[in-house]
């Protein structure tokens, strides 16, 4: 039996909705460690033509993308539960997926890049699209715990880390309530595996003062 | 029984995802003419809040985003086909989901808002975007007709439109041979619906010369 091999950066929110989905589900992976350099490389782009991390390998199957890489587990691991029961809730769940994919994406965790990483980027259409996302999902989750349904889902782990990790963008984490409250949920889930700039509150011991 | 009610409008490549989806499948619906006056309407904003189109209504459920409305069409009424069959079908589906939802929309549909439409955007941006998907996808149907598996799937729906529409975007398509190839192979489909700017050559009868 072959170990799965995640391609990724200790750093990158892509990389972290991975993580947290192995870490989850329990099934151990062994890290590639895939900076810059690697990633301009011959031989990387030879498993992913995008050059993008993460990158997921099981034996023959390689996978790129970060929401398809959760939707492949999901599917294999936890279906009916991780990725929708009804089709009214995988529609619900993509719609989270396409945020990831763009709207977070190309936001938050690009003002990000350019923030922390001094990536040079135009800020100011970054600036606009975070904008743009982060009141809706601030309102979505005034009104429930969870992005779809009442448990966890793919659709958390995809849109959790760049919003986890707003203050190293340049945003005022307490600004948007809900949204910090929800990190801090997945945060404290079981098993949950710690990221750099994920805040985490200790957990008030019941009994204690 | 309620109709499927979509709002979008004629010229919108991703209002024309779903209507595909509606029409293969042969479901009746509705279409409700949604300009750009009218997605800066409060009622509008009432019905979604990122006031995009396409916005799909059935009754009392709610759905935005294209790639979500594929997914929620496929689970309800082609569960293991249009949306995958195995795990790593529905995660190499979910890949084109993803280039859909991020680089086809911000790059080949985006320089076709500047370029057709006189939309005021960083073109330098989306032509960036385009040079970087467009030989990606070109490669992968170099060896197949379709995007995942031997059939169509929501992954051709999702990511076709502005892979189609690219000469409104001012891109040669004769450039991309194996790109032009699966959009006609999309529009030979039975019911498939007519969209300005999409080509489909005539089909030779057979016996004609």
């Amino acid at each position: 039996m072959t170990m799965i091999q995640l391609y990724g950066s200790p750093l990158s929110g892509n990389t972290h909705k991975v993580r947290m989905a192995l870490a989850f589900l329990g099934l151990p992976w062994d890290e590639r460690l895939t900076d810059a350099a690697a990633r301009r490389s011959d031989s990387f782009a030879a498993l992913t033509p995008m050059r993008q991390i993460p990158l997921f390998v099981d034996g023959a199957f390689t996978l790129r993308d970060s929401q398809a890489i959760l939707a492949f587990l999901a599917a294999r691991h936890r279906p009916g539960d991780w990725d929708g029961a009804a089709p009214e809730e995988r529609g619900e769940i993509a719609v989270w997926l396409s945020h990831a994919a763009n709207e977070i994406a190309n936001g938050p965790a690009t003002l990000r890049l350019a923030r922390k990483f001094d990536v040079p980027i135009a800020e100011d259409h970054a600036a606009a699209i975070t904008a743009r996302i982060l009141p809706v999902v601030e309102a979505h989750l005034e009104r429930r715990d969870w992005l779809v349904g009442d448990r966890l889902t793919i659709a958390d782990l995809a849109a959790s880390p760049y919003l986890a990790l707003v203050e190293d963008a340049g945003i005022d984490a307490a600004a948007w309530p809900a949204i910090h409250a929800w990190t801090h949920r997945i945060a404290a889930l079981p098993d949950f595996p710690a990221m750099p700039g994920w805040p985490a509150e200790r957990v008030a011991i019941e009994g204690a003062a």
